[in-house]
């Protein structure tokens, strides 16, 4: 098994990517090089946060994930290579690994530094393709993941503040618009247990999703549910709550964003 | 053999392409995924005809080819395997593979409803992740197209109705605008074989080609053949005619676009 | 081994560089194919020739690199085959080797003639996917490149001339931007060996990079430096001198561009 994933804001212009594969395949010809995105806006960390952890558990176990989304790249900012449920995860100490270390265990933490691993001369600014590349190599080879560096400790790591569901005085649930998908799909945070939770034994069909000043009765089973053009809400592929537009693009039907905010009751 | 190809609308910017490749690393970490392409307009179906007609045949025979544009997912539509011509074809039932029907063999065609096949847990709106890919994987692992489920019925099918050349009652060759490719080339539905018919024995030169109020006379060999600027006609590469302005772009120099009409006549 | 990369600027909304991928996976079912970038402006055969020298470098020796930006696709321009220090390059005679010509040993240098090695119908309008596709292929299967042609000499070569830094009469080096990246950092063809020429025993941090009426002084070692939205410059990850601002858009912020000059001085 040697699988890399690969989660950059690189974009496809350049050859930044191009790169960081030439050194993972100088390393291990063998390795199966695998593209999440490399579309991430620059220096979007909580969006690689996201994307990072809606991900992973797709692939076999054993898979590395290498996720570099890295402004302080050069700094005295850390490198992380984080065990969990089987995946290994390698990322910039900077909070993209924030979901993943909340959401699964951590069976190993280590902070990557030794430089054996890295390719012989090391620049200031593209640790992607002079440490990370390489060190996932030398791990989808069989490397021990304490073999990459110092033992890191969960309470010392910087770790995003995001934003989680919350009950306001009114009882409603609040919660927030975390991801716009390329369709303008409106991905929420409110996870579908959370949300039954919510509701208890209330009906359904009595759920209503408000965004932007109009509400939405009821979850939607598909996007062709309703008629097109007309707006839904349903438990996306993610598992997550999310707004939709019947082929259409909720993002612009509520002008609505990323941070902005949906409230959801139920009806009595 | 394991190649799996891949056409969808889906972005590159999300994780839904990822998350399909995980799904078919993780029951064939052998499979050799290609991307045709993510970036069809969302719900583009007839451009995802057009696409996975053109690019097929230069895969070789066995080649798993997946094409997910799927706007009723999760409702009663339903989903097709079709073996042609040593090739497999996967996608919805919604008119994708008309123009693989319409010009290759039907070797076999099945719905897609064995579960057994499915992810465990299949969502209502990524059938490309719950269902194309791991079907996708086991065929490409040896399984035979008639275990992806009951037979198909070419009559039953949902095809589009796509445009053909026709002649009018001028005699002009009427077709039309089916592509706009990057460089901004504009490429029509008329095949040469068609062309070559009405042309018959009179004059290749004597060729003209009406668009937006302007005549190109005669076929060009070479995007070069004219001067820097200057517009020309050409059997483009998918082997279909073709508007093109060398060293240019022909949708800006004509303002047109898919759905356009361009008039074919041969000069006396 | 059997790495062939593609750098082209065919996009990814067509079938183009999937039609190539389907013709190389034909003819060698093991080749691992690496996209660089097909991202490349229509016809930036400049910008292709510094992307491809920037990256072969960071894969193994062996690897062949296919690069086509070919406007004069199907006219009389000729394709080279090019091994340099282990590398072999496919490209139009169009300039776009010229760098890796420039900076690498030319080991073996032949004109792509040999029309065994093509498909069997080669189309006027597409010799990415009709020669240069199988041809790599055929080289990643262990054909010598002396078999793709027949000799071709350097002189007769078309080259590029490309901005070279040179010294002003006021004792300026002036240099050139010569890719904008997606982060927007301005990398100049300075590169730093001839910077320290140019220093020699003055102190680093007098060096002064002058553009569009703005001085900054000193060279930064990391992007984040500076504080969150001023500009910099540093020795970027291609090893050239280059301009950027924190957490910031160095395009934007000096609305400059490719082609745009950069002055370097040593304050007394």
């Amino acid at each position: 098994m040697s699988i890399v994933t690969l989660l950059t804001d690189f974009g496809t212009r350049d050859e930044y990517v191009g790169a960081m594969k030439g050194v993972i395949l100088s390393i291990n010809p063998s390795a199966t090089i695998v593209d999440i995105t490399h579309h991430l806006d620059p220096q979007d960390i909580t969006g690689a946060a996201y994307l990072v952890q809606s991900c992973y558990r797709y692939f076999p176990p054993g898979a590395i994930h290498l996720a570099v989304v890295d402004p302080g790249v050069g700094s005295d900012r850390k490198m992380l290579a984080l065990a969990s449920g089987g995946h290994v995860f390698l990322a910039p100490d900077n909070g993209l690994l924030s979901l993943v270390l909340k959401k699964g265990p951590v069976d190993a933490l280590r902070y990557i530094d030794d430089a054996r691993l890295f390719l012989p001369s090391v620049s200031r600014t593209f640790h992607g393709r002079d440490i990370f590349a390489p060190v996932a190599a030398h791990l989808s080879l069989g490397l021990g993941i304490e073999e990459t560096g110092k033992p890191a400790h969960l309470s010392s790591l910087v770790l995003l503040d995001l934003p989680v569901p919350r009950k306001s005085d009114k009882g409603e649930l609040v919660c927030e618009i975390v991801t716009v998908d390329r369709f303008g799909n409106l991905v929420t945070n409110l996870d579908e247990e959370t949300l039954q939770r919510f509701r208890g034994d209330r009906e359904a069909g009595k759920i209503q999703v408000r965004i932007s000043h109009r509400t939405i009765t009821g979850l939607a089973d598909t996007y062709s549910a309703v008629r097109g053009g007309d707006p839904l809400a349903t438990i996306g592929s993610r598992g997550y709550l999310e707004i939709a537009v019947s082929a259409g693009d909720a993002r612009d039907f509520f002008m609505a964003d990323r941070g902005d905010r949906v409230y959801v009751t139920v009806a009595a």
